[in-house]
């Protein structure tokens, strides 16, 4: 049936999706329960970035949705209400937002010591661990407990959080999002097209599926 | 089959939407195509209430997307992407954004002296004219024009959008708005359920379909 002149030859691989999270952000919590799968869908693999929302924030000259007054009510909602339409539990965590760089430090650690498929694991269990049953990730027992949890060694992992040589690693990650201009999470970039928040999951299904939509 | 006690009576009328929106909103644009036609499909109507975006920002401490260095590139694209993604023509105003205090008060006129369609249908064509066809509303002479084109009578109009009552009901509105919780355009309240923006709406189109689907 096909004319191509690929027919007979594997395709070519398409890039991955560049996602961008932040281990306190609610809505990087629901979209990484769905990313994963999409791009499948769609013969697609991800690259998850650990980053820290706040450096995003700053550069970009943005506070986070909840330090608003009228804002942070409906935020709250909307939080729990986005991940229930996902399909996923939630429990508002009580320490809420949370300083993110140790978690993020064991992320991008075990992501060159061991593989980028066993800092995904460690991401997806820290997003549900803090989002459904309030785990403080910024706490260094707990975080210590989550490693243990996974079948990790703990004590590596601090030592790699305090380590000089994890938090360079995170600032130049944290400076390379907010060059390609990533202003907030979770964030995606598809062939070079930014969509920014959990709710672009439409639109990103459309773009994996027929490519872009716009003239732009 | 039913054990209803209503059965065999007519249904009972549920609320209708509440809808804001700003004239200068790319969003509420999109959302302004969609909204009666979903509302529709569940049985439900729709009030509309023209407002100034910029009040409800002011009260809640709030910038305008494009007002921020990073995000207004992206904003700029996701406009237009939104647009296309709901099947919508969009061409980005060049004078953006805009002041809508006459446009809004030209809505709440017609509103009060013919009838909420007529103002529905002015709020459409507003919209419209300005996001593909860069018709700028705060321009007084574009302004005219516009509601001369529709069969409306353009000079009774300027005098409703200089005349202080008019601008009194609009200020009530605003008020109003705020005390609510709105804090941007477009935003939905259903069933006293509040949702910002137009990416909710598959949220919206759950929530008249079957309810509540978060505890909160």
């Amino acid at each position: 049936m096909s004319e191509s002149p690929f027919a007979g030859r594997p395709a070519p691989a398409r890039p991955p999706l560049q996602f961008y999270f932040d281990f306190s952000s609610p809505y990087s919590y629901v979209a990484s329960e769905w990313v994963n799968a999409v791009a499948a869908r769609h013969g697609r693999t991800v690259q998850w970035h650990a980053i820290l929302l706040g450096v995003t924030f700053q550069a970009a000259e943005l506070k986070p949705p909840v330090a608003h007054p009228i804002k942070r009510d409906y935020s709250l909602r909307d939080f729990e209400r986005s991940a229930h339409f996902a399909g996923l539990p939630y429990r508002q965590p009580e320490h809420f937002p949370i300083a993110t760089h140790n978690a993020a430090r064991v992320f991008w650690w075990l992501h060159d010591t061991q593989g980028a498929q066993q800092a995904v694991s460690f991401a997806r269990a820290g997003l549900r661990a803090y989002f459904t049953r309030g785990v403080v990730l910024s706490d260094a027992a707990q975080l210590r407990a989550l490693v243990t949890e996974l079948g990790l060694d703990a004590q590596a992992a601090e030592a790699a959080w305090q380590d000089e040589h994890w938090k360079q690693r995170l600032r130049a990650v944290n400076e390379a999002a907010v060059a390609a201009g990533v202003f907030g999470a979770p964030f995606f970039l598809i062939d070079g097209e930014p969509f920014w928040g959990n709710d672009r999951q439409p639109q990103i299904e459309r773009w994996l599926a027929s490519g872009p939509f716009t003239r732009l």
